[in-house]
């Protein structure tokens, strides 16, 4: 090995970090201590619930469509209602009343009306969504009050914020689910069931992203949140659609975890230009790509990547490779596996493997469909609709577990782990791409 | 910004590395003094040839088709051969001689034959087709010897391969090109001449891979030194053939550099799998998969993937973002450029832009030609053949630009910034991701 002359000063300078005392990368952020009494809710199970009252705050953009689905899922009543402006709150109620279910409780107008749609009797689950940074509050207050919690993506966005929601869901038992729709596509809940089967052989490496340009979309959040929020932070503010379908393939705090990152973002230059076209100033923070490289204890990669700022194709990137075989969801579906007695192939021939993409997949997809995914379901998504399905897919589950006392498909360590990389890809971003510590949510739980 | 707290340790950690002695990351490789006289080799030219005679070092799997290139070149003839073994050099003398052209000098047999053929005066460029380890030595035998050199990829595999072919080229004033037959590629050239006439805004992201299972490949590499020396290195140890392409679109060392580097691979599976297979003895170095984030002086990001291990559909990825539009090579061509006037959307429409794909691409491709790339030539390139062309093209370009006393189209700071990122990265895999400078190679004449 040529490196070896290398290796060795790298090694001294990382070695040593002050006057005799030894210490090494990552950078590590405090882990702070479980509240005394409190136990995990890894596989929490809660009473099961006849019929679910649901409490929704926010029903503007993404809000809107809830109670259209909801109206939709058996052994469910919306029974509350909140959001800043009352007209938001009356055509909602109008969703749920036209559907044939008692008028919901109304709440709008003020700064924390939703409050108390929290301290309400009748509400068994709070659904929030509203913009990121009250997703948080809303979530701790409802859990508080006894309620359980399902949050918008991200429903963390610092790193205090999911240990403050991994702490109160531990002593409340209360479950704290974020809404990670995109683990309910339908090519992913297929993938995933092929990785359990072993299809793939063992996946070494994963890819996720949010590239998806917002041009169109930026002025129209409340008071221009989301493009604030943007300015005022560094990092990929917005894992959770790359990293959830891809960490659940990986089988995160299940049998390996996230052990470090880095990360490099570019330099802003499309950001600025949409903070100036709306009045904001101030620097802008947020660079106009950012790439995230994970590592896990078991010597597995994830990339992450984050890009609403430039004009390019909608993708989520999805991407499973294993040691025999290899998934990919865009730009084009595709499957791939070792084709065996492949030895004497012209070497200009670039690829000797079984690729299967469009109307070939169909039959594989079919024999391995999840087993959450019944044809009932389906066939029910399709009709109801929302980002294709997914929505109502998600929906359905997370009520059928807590009407059946399941634990959730997606916990509070699951939340804590995909929303964290926002706030360490930032640290690695402002260190000149340093490595950085992954903190164990579970505190030491899941390896028992 | 809550990440105030975890900065303020980590900037320490980062800042105090022994007793009151102040550095930071990344890690750094140490750069030698330019030899004493030389100056940089910046857009070399010399003297015209007028017809370049060339002797070619490697007549195996790949050096095979270097002699069916050339007779079809006008101004260039092939005065001499050498392989290890004696059929190889025959079968590609009798090309030569079977095209019309006198019998070339034909070397074989002992493990330096080669040094003859670079001693020889009938020779003009030294054209090395080897395994990797012999690449460097040879190109620096020939330049010492008053010839040009053109390298097989990698030319270099270590930082001291790719510093001593810079001196050397410098102080012996001799081209020396790595082979880098992917930057002639016909999506490749029609993109990057897009990028220059700013169809795409400024580029701040790019992506590039070899993905490619080798699979069925291993066993034909004489003596296995492929696999070996995979076993040997980690790190990737094959990243010109995705960097060249995007580096050219970079611009790098013309108007921007790469500054520092961190990289992730996987723990081998695969890898060993083959090795014992083959009958090899000890660990087995190189991850199954390998990835790569550069960061330029510029701020912007280049991502490198490196996967000959497992099976998946062949992809060099050269994916291209900028600012006002997007292209990507696989798995399938695309273009996507700023839809003007699309504010008003359906939020669940997810993508809004002018996307091209498939023969819709034909016009816009049709209509940015590559202005090195001549009707004439590309005729010519399709019926020769080779990687689809390329080859040829580039064959042609060496060949065209010695005849007219050009500069090349790849000097020897693009060969060393390609090939270096295969012992940086290896640094920083070994030191959990830490980042590690990337070297001026051409010691600040860039930027005069």
């Amino acid at each position: 090995m040529k490196t070896a002359k290398f290796l060795l000063i790298a090694g001294m300078l990382l070695a040593v970090l002050s006057c005799g005392q030894q210490t090494t990368l990552p950078l590590t952020t405090p882990i702070p201590a479980r509240p005394a009494g409190a136990t995990d809710v890894l596989g929490l199970r809660c009473d099961p619930i006849d019929t679910v009252r649901v409490g929704v705050i926010g029903l503007g953009m993404r809000g809107s469509d809830v109670p259209k689905r909801f109206v939709h899922i058996p052994g469910t009543r919306i029974t509350a209602l909140c959001d800043i402006l009352e007209e938001n709150v009356a055509s909602s109620a109008k969703v749920v009343t036209d559907a044939g279910f008692p008028e919901p409780a109304c709440f709008s107008g003020s700064e924390d009306a939703w409050k108390q749609l929290c301290e309400r009797e009748d509400v068994d689950l709070v659904y929030i969504c509203t913009d990121w940074v009250h997703h948080t509050p809303m979530a701790l207050y409802a859990m508080e009050h006894g309620k359980h919690a399902a949050i918008e993506v991200p429903a963390a966005t610092t790193l205090e914020e999911c240990w403050a929601l991994v702490n109160t869901s531990e002593r409340t038992r209360k479950h704290c689910m974020m809404l990670e729709n995109c683990v309910y596509d339908f090519f992913e809940l297929t993938a995933l069931q092929m990785a359990r089967e072993g299809l793939f052989g063992e996946i070494i490496h994963v890819e996720g992203a949010y590239n998806h340009n917002l041009d169109p979309f930026w002025g129209r959040y409340w008071n221009n949140w989301r493009l604030a929020f943007n300015q005022q932070h560094r990092g990929d503010v917005y894992p959770t659609h790359g990293l959830g379908p891809i960490c659940q393939v990986l089988d995160i705090h299940r049998s390996d975890r996230m052990e470090s990152l880095v990360a490099y973002d570019t330099t802003p230059i499309n950001g600025p230009k949409h903070a100036a076209a709306a009045g904001m100033e101030g620097d802008f923070a947020n660079g106009d790509l950012t790439c995230t490289l994970i590592r896990t204890e078991k010597g597995k990669t994830i990339l992450v990547e984050h890009d609403v700022m430039t004009p390019r194709p909608y993708s989520r990137m999805y991407q499973l490779v294993g040691t025999d075989g290899y998934a990919a969801k865009y730009p084009v579906q595709q499957l791939c596996f070792r084709e065996e007695g492949a030895e004497n192939v012209d070497y200009q021939n670039l690829g000797k493997e079984i690729k299967l993409t469009g109307e070939a997949l169909e039959p594989i997809l079919a024999q391995h469909r999840s087993p959450i995914l019944t044809e009932e379901l389906e066939t029910l998504a399709k009709e109801v609709g929302g980002h294709g399905g997914m929505d109502f897919i998600m929906d359905y589950r997370l009520v059928y577990c807590l009407r059946n006392g399941l634990p959730l498909d997606m916990d509070v360590y699951d939340l804590a782990e995909w929303c964290c990389i926002s706030e360490l890809s930032a640290i690695s971003c402002e260190h000149g791409g340093a490595p950085v510590a992954v903190p164990d949510f579970t505190r030491g739980s899941w390896k028992k």
